[in-house]
């Protein structure tokens, strides 16, 4: 028994869930959890197919980046998730995937609109989807600067990362986050959904309006505010 | 055994039935199902996940929204079920869910077009869409001002309740009801399915004519007029 | 062990396949399978459900549409089903589904182009789309006459049924048949894939060509020509 | 024990995997693995259902195309396997689907655009789709000359078909291929994926822009250059 076990744990649970949603295709997913008093996150390990995952082979590493323990080399984006642990102070779990219609949305380099009372039970805005990076950042530590690009991206559309939990990388694809690795997987569903649901929205009515402010506080009150009244 | 016995089991066979017909995704759907004797209806508990629901856990409310019995906190939609029951006289069962296709039409503010048989045999009118509340009703007491929306649509479009079991609330999400919670479920099913079709008949054709009055009066005669002869 | 048991247990076997290929919602589609020497056709009873239907629930009718054995009512489309049986004399099989892509097309009332060798592999020209009937004919005795609105549209399109077997009806949706049931139910779910890849190909080029003659003619006589060479 | 018996055994897991990848409708696909120092291929028997195929029943043809062995007659697109076995000389696999996206785009004509980081894993250029044939091709010997088309298309359009593993055929439907067999399928699937995101992408955004170059060679070579850091 491992001090990393809960959240190599952790970290194996959520990987496992990501083929049941739907959410990937053979590898092309990642999903870490973190420990903030150890200053360490599991993650799953690159290029092994989910059914061959045990909670054993996920990675430890740190929020720098260095691997602390494991056999295997970690997930490509590792660094990606490095740098968002290491900024965003209250993340516990961050998702990676190539889910197709977030994914769609990515490599249109469009924001998703908020058209809805689905999208506005989880954010008061449009989903952000992050510029692709200048050529600087994509020669240099490219998922390092990932990680930037994803917190500037944050930063100059005044968006909170504990309010808003999920963002497209603009041609590339989605990442979520949140308190745990759970959560962080449950709002890769949402956004999935999100994004299908505003695609056939545009189809079906090209100047669908965007949901009025006083709905989108309403619905977001309900399942977050002081007075949430949603879930026991 | 209590004298509720029978509710809850019926409202929980239907909402069990939500995530198998694919209408929802994680806890984002409820089914009630009324005793119009006692005076109460048994709805899903808000925000519990299927696979830990029991007949037992769900909640017998009044039809003024009051938690007759019930451990847990019944649905954060419970007075929009409540207002329904209460005014339309004949209703036994009502569904909620944020289904893909239907949601969609919900978000673009359109009446689903009756394009073919498959809507005729249900309806002989476009499904309604309600528009978005003002916002006086929103900061009111929402979920109880989304009953009176829907009813107003109804009063509105010169529909009755009676004959159209499903409506769609703008930029949110449908709502079906019937006899029974049984028959609310199904027309949710053949809520998202009219949806879907409708969709892609505007996409391969977008000056599709709507089905001709005779057509349409033949094909709801033949399921649901004096002389039907659809089923046994 | 009645005389009607074979065809009994091929349009229970033949029914079964629909719900499986994804090609029905609840009870919105039938089979029936025709004994030409008994002058009788087994098929679906109106309304039960899939998983309730047994061999012995099948409705022996004749080709006049009228019931010669079963308990049960037959579908409501059964004299759609006698009209085209006794008009056209080398079908054994008959399946009529609301499939959402093939519905789609018939809500659309448009023919569905051959845009490729899926579509060659199986017929040499467009999937004939009948127009809806006029209003005498639905005021008439509507099963009845569908049957000769479908026949009606091959003689005007100059098509042979023996080698298209398959068409939308305007407004409502597809009927497929075959030489037995089980071919039938191919053709239902040939139909339903080529209608979503031909809806696709208009959404990605709205100038896609049809497939010129030389690649129709190959395809169609691989498949099905004097010097086939598919299959064993 | 047959000398052929470890092809049979990797072209049956192979072609067993279509199904369950969501590749094929009925017997619509097959699979090949080669076996270049025995100078033949084992392939999928023509028109045969998936689940009756056994590794025994997968036929063994040589390069030019003549069977060797089997007691079945091979795939109807034999020959098109073996004209690519034959010229492209590190191929030890191949897969021919009509699966529904890359279908549309083949049956559109269109070269599959590179939006995006899913493609640039695994190809720096867009999908060739190479046109269809002149007539004179297809009244020849029209799987042999299906071959040529696809090196013709790869010959003008400068790629390598060790660098780029899979293509559209005009009109018809992908081939994909690779070291062997199981690569081949992984193939297939990863294009069926990036055809439906490139189809959605240009819905959301028709004016979405190509992938820029250095994102491309950032993402393929991080999987397939030198210094490659994906996997273990």
């Amino acid at each position: 028994m491992s001090k990393y076990t809960h959240i190599r744990e952790a970290a194996y649970e959520a990987n496992m869930k990501l083929p049941k949603l739907g959410l990937v295709l053979f590898t092309f997913g990642n999903v870490s959890a973190a420990d903030r008093d150890l200053g360490v996150f599991a993650i799953k390990p690159s290029g092994v197919p989910y059914d061959e995952l045990t909670p054993e082979s996920m990675v430890i590493v740190d929020f720098e980046g260095v691997t602390v323990k494991g056999k295997l080399r970690p997930s490509s984006d590792t660094l990606t998730h490095a740098v968002l642990y290491k900024h965003w102070e209250k993340i516990g779990g961050i998702v990676h995937t190539h889910s197709t219609y977030a994914t769609a949305w990515a490599q249109s380099q469009r924001d998703i609109p908020i058209f809805g009372t689905t999208h506005a039970d989880h954010n008061t805005v449009d989903i952000p989807c992050a510029p692709p990076m200048n050529d600087e950042m994509i020669q240099g530590d490219y998922e390092y600067q990932t990680g930037f690009q994803i917190m500037n991206a944050f930063r100059d559309k005044k968006l909170s990362y504990e309010e808003v939990e999920m963002v497209l990388v603009g041609n590339h694809a989605p990442f979520t986050w949140g308190k745990n690795a759970d959560k962080a997987v449950y709002n890769s569903a949402v956004l999935e959904s999100i994004a299908q649901m505003a695609y056939l929205t545009e189809q079906i009515n090209q100047t669908a309006p965007r949901l009025k402010d006083s709905l989108i506080n309403k619905h977001y009150q309900r399942k977050h505010g002081p007075n949430s009244y949603y879930g026991q």
